[in-house]
């Protein structure tokens, strides 16, 4: 593996969870792949738990970390070519990247989109400048349209749970938010779970919220939730923005949100969201403290995907 | 020793002051007893020498270290249940106490009172619900009101410098400041210095400046400060607010700042003041620049005294 | 070596200059050196290059790395002695760094001229105290007139990419910028080259742009830049606010950008620049993007200085 910027860098899904499963039994195993290797994380944006997760990932395999927020710790970066650059942008992405690269030998970079223009979000001009600059192998924290990390968290928390011969059901479900969120989590689980190709996956939601169809391919889409949910095995929820009408709020219909009721008809499905989760407003509170909820070990399963990754980058090395 | 957020944690403080000096005759005699155990350090407010010697504290004992100022590096946090997060808060503290525990070994947190509602910030909720949702070991990096980790390094800097068979006079003594601040130091010094039972205990204070009746257990108040100081061993220098009414300032008399006159009657005092201390408000140049203070090797105790609370947590693994 | 501020703590530039190149050889020849020993970083202003470079560096050596960032994770620091602190700053350098001087076997400081007092600024009065009451050796990440670390790497980019035997021909040329910039970088390349006695120095500036005579020494200084450039074999690029007028932006010739046209009677001169630079505002596309540019490679080199830097304070310990 070079870099890490969606499924598309996975040569095998399935070992790639088997790798993430070993760390997982044994943290230490490889506690010296690392050594004398840097990761350079880089915030563009807050974040929590791939921040965390991904830290302690490195550490496991005996990286050297460096965490750098240059929002707020640096300066404005510059990221179209030519510019003339008089006004807010210090430092050019041409330079920002090279030289992370001279300093690093594994840069991981979260980005968010603005949501407001869809050619220049869909672009991914940010990550794919540091890519293009950096030199060395490039690890996405999240980008302004997927987020693949997560996705291969949710894959594996899927494996540990689901023991069954069949295909298990797996409903991605929209639910109401008070705020525009980006598309890069459900792009991204679609993406994965289309990959995989172990799961039965449906999508509901609200019309005029269908993703872009590069990412569902073919994805069973239903607008009645409560039907779609029927004989789930897993719920994946999650609310995003519009595609279509870009970045908007187009419904905020409360019914939507996941409760004990909404779940009353699924196969006593398993709960996954990939936090942070606003309580009440996505999903109630019966849900998430019922033993049906699995986001905790789904947030904790980040470490074993993110070590999975930087394992296979630094053996490629 | 399980969690350690006040002096109720402590089997007994004169190991713990032992365990703290025999690090710092020997900072490395230990350093790989936390190999392969992470200690997480959450911020929800600016902290310097907590931050910094318990991250120093923590490299001695081979741990590592993920420093996180949720404040500036996260989003907010929703501390009530049954909360319907369509507000400010992004994320509850159960999940993100949870997912911590999934990431972490240890669990460091601080915290700050808002100092506006009394009943709150003596639940101490904040901290509380981590320990309560964590489920690892949590350890107080100073909570809205007690700072348990310096008061054990002030145990530790007073034993080192008191070398008589008598009782060292302590007088824990209220001075002027321009903020509002809270009384988390002095109710913690309060504490410990009584559970310790090694010194004759005086507190001097304006009047309506008494602290809760719960740390300060039958110690001798006295409003007037020079007839506090006379034949005093150790001064420990605090301003506080008031704990009646709640938050307020309700005193601005400068005659309570420290200079050398007023401690003109002491036993030559040693200073003591937990930083950062503003200089000619809470004590006069004059006092903090000579041989009698001690404010700083009391700093420099903060590592020591965290090294031995980690070690304590650890040797309970 | 005791501390890092100016190269007047250099006892040989030559012998400092091949440790650096020493270590870029092998980084980890001496990853035991600073083993058990702990480097504070304490930033007062944003930084990347700095930060990164020195931060990578200190753990090549073995050193543990705490990072501090004073004005987003704690307060403001006090400096005037025998202030009345009833204003904004919470604490004095004073305590502050004596602190540190507990926690740390070396200091590492950012700090920043406020370009309004030029006897203030010049007179390094914040790192001067951090010196006088850390009681460690201190490094400066830049203070208000110099940034040696900075210096020291382009002194080693030179040397590696000139290999005749006569000296080379060095221009230090100031370029247009929107904002008011300090003369550390200038003032520090001046010294340092003057040092190190191995170039033709020559400054081209507008009139009006003199640097303090004390670190340019009788160099040649030129308002003709096309002039000045002939014949160079290195071009360091650099904007600066005006020190007669100071802190001035007394300059907007947009004519002064380094352009391909600018370039042409050089030597194929190599271009240096200290990063960030704005594109099309300091230095054209066409020359930052063509093979003449060393500007990645000497902000590469940052580590290898910086390496060179505490392995020497290190070693005399």
């Amino acid at each position: 593996m070079k870099n890490f910027l969606s499924v598309d860098d996975v040569s095998s899904i399935p070992s790639l969870v088997d790798r993430a499963l070993g760390y997982k039994a044994d943290p230490f195993k490889q506690d010296t792949l690392g050594r004398h290797k840097t990761l350079g994380m880089l915030f563009l944006n807050p974040s929590m738990r791939t921040r965390i997760s991904t830290q302690v990932a490195a550490r496991n395999l005996g990286m050297e970390v460096v965490v750098f927020n240059i929002d707020k710790e640096g300066w404005k970066l510059e990221f179209a070519d030519g510019a003339v650059m008089s006004e807010g942008t210090s430092e050019h992405v041409r330079e920002a990247a090279a030289v992370m690269g001279q300093y690093f030998d594994i840069l991981a970079i979260r980005t968010f989109p603005a949501l407001k223009d869809r050619e220049e979000d869909y672009s991914e001009q940010y990550i794919s400048q540091f890519v293009k600059h950096a030199g060395i192998p490039v690890l996405s924290l999240e980008s302004a349209t997927l987020h693949p990390l997560q996705s291969l968290a949710d894959i594996v928390t899927i494996s540990e749970c689901w023991k069954e011969k069949r295909k298990p059901k797996v409903v991605m479900s929209w639910a109401p938010h008070v705020r525009a969120l980006p598309q890069a989590v459900p792009n991204s689980f679609a993406q994965w779970i289309n990959a995989w190709d172990k799961a039965d996956f449906v999508i509901a939601q609200p019309e005029g919220y269908e993703l872009d169809e590069k990412f569902t391919r073919g994805a069973v889409v239903m607008h009645d939730q409560a039907k779609a949910l029927e004989g789930a095995d897993f719920v994946y929820v999650k609310n995003w923005s519009s595609y279509a009408d870009y970045g908007q709020i187009t419904c905020t219909d409360a019914s939507w949100m996941i409760t004990p009721e909404r779940l009353r008809n699924t196969n006593r499905a398993r709960i996954m969201h990939c936090l942070p989760v606003r309580r009440n407003v996505v999903i109630a509170d019966a849900v998430l403290d019922s033993a049906d909820s699995i986001v905790v070990q789904e947030a904790g399963n980040r470490v074993w995907a993110a070590q999975a990754v930087l394992g296979e980058i630094l053996t490629a090395f």
